[in-house]
């Protein structure tokens, strides 16, 4: 994957972190997801399209899960509350739609977030888009932020 | 949500599966789905942005998507074969595209497919967007289409 594309995400997600929840992120080194490996239980999910598509998956454990949406939104909540998904929902929005601001001459739109909750469940992608995981260390516990997308050329999208 | 929504699923999902799986599929009342009901075992997700916004998710219990992608891909498969993602992903993408073709007059972008492996996981999406459900059955077996998008004035999504 074009590295173009994964500075823009570790940038976005130590703003989003240290501006909305105070929360420094440690950046560790990013590397490619296996097929099959399970992400964490809770996972936000955006999918981009225009001249990049793809999708980006901000997954904590629970425990990681609710101590940030508590920071996040003031309260702590189970995750069977609405809120929770919302919250995670819009962290992982903050984050792609800063991370897309970033991609230089690129026309890209980010659709609405969809948070997936479940033990050990697997968000798995179409072959031929390679997975990054960057994994991230906080305060509150690890969480990952995974990145599938490539560049499509303008004619390939046109229609 | 207005209906105009609805009914080009309806048909996409019915024509892909006559053309793709020789499989009729009978559609049962589409309903408005509670916030935290869980989902199958095997979800498709694929969102949509620029005039309608959104996401589409196709969902399956774990033995109805074995069949299924067994008639698609020609071969019996289990869920942890990067093949199993790919066929799924491919289904909710051949619906959802054809069901962007009938929307007159907008402009839509669908994002590549993401897929959930997970027995009862959840799939949530942020509050202000309704979410029909519409119950499928078919020879292999339950299945549902969920659908959570919205028109948005093209004011509101230029830069």
């Amino acid at each position: 994957m074009d590295p173009a594309f994964i500075t823009p995400f570790i940038a976005s997600i130590q703003d989003v972190f240290s501006t909305m929840l105070q929360l420094p992120v440690t950046i560790k080194d990013p590397r490619i997801k296996a097929d099959s490996a399970t992400t964490y239980d809770v996972s936000g999910i955006i999918g981009m399209s225009g001249d990049v598509v793809g999708s980006v998956v901000l997954s904590f454990p629970e425990a990681t899960a609710r101590r940030v949406v508590s920071l996040f939104a003031g309260a702590d909540m189970l995750p069977t509350n609405p809120d929770f998904a919302d919250a995670v929902g819009e962290l992982v929005n903050m984050i792609s739609g800063g991370a897309k601001a970033m991609f230089k001459g690129r026309k890209v739109s980010i659709s609405c977030p969809s948070v997936i909750v479940g033990r050990d469940h697997t968000v798995a992608r179409q072959k031929g888009t390679p997975c990054i995981v960057i994994p991230c260390d906080t305060d509150c516990g690890e969480l990952a932020i995974e990145i599938a997308v490539k560049a499509v050329s303008s004619a390939a999208i046109a229609a």
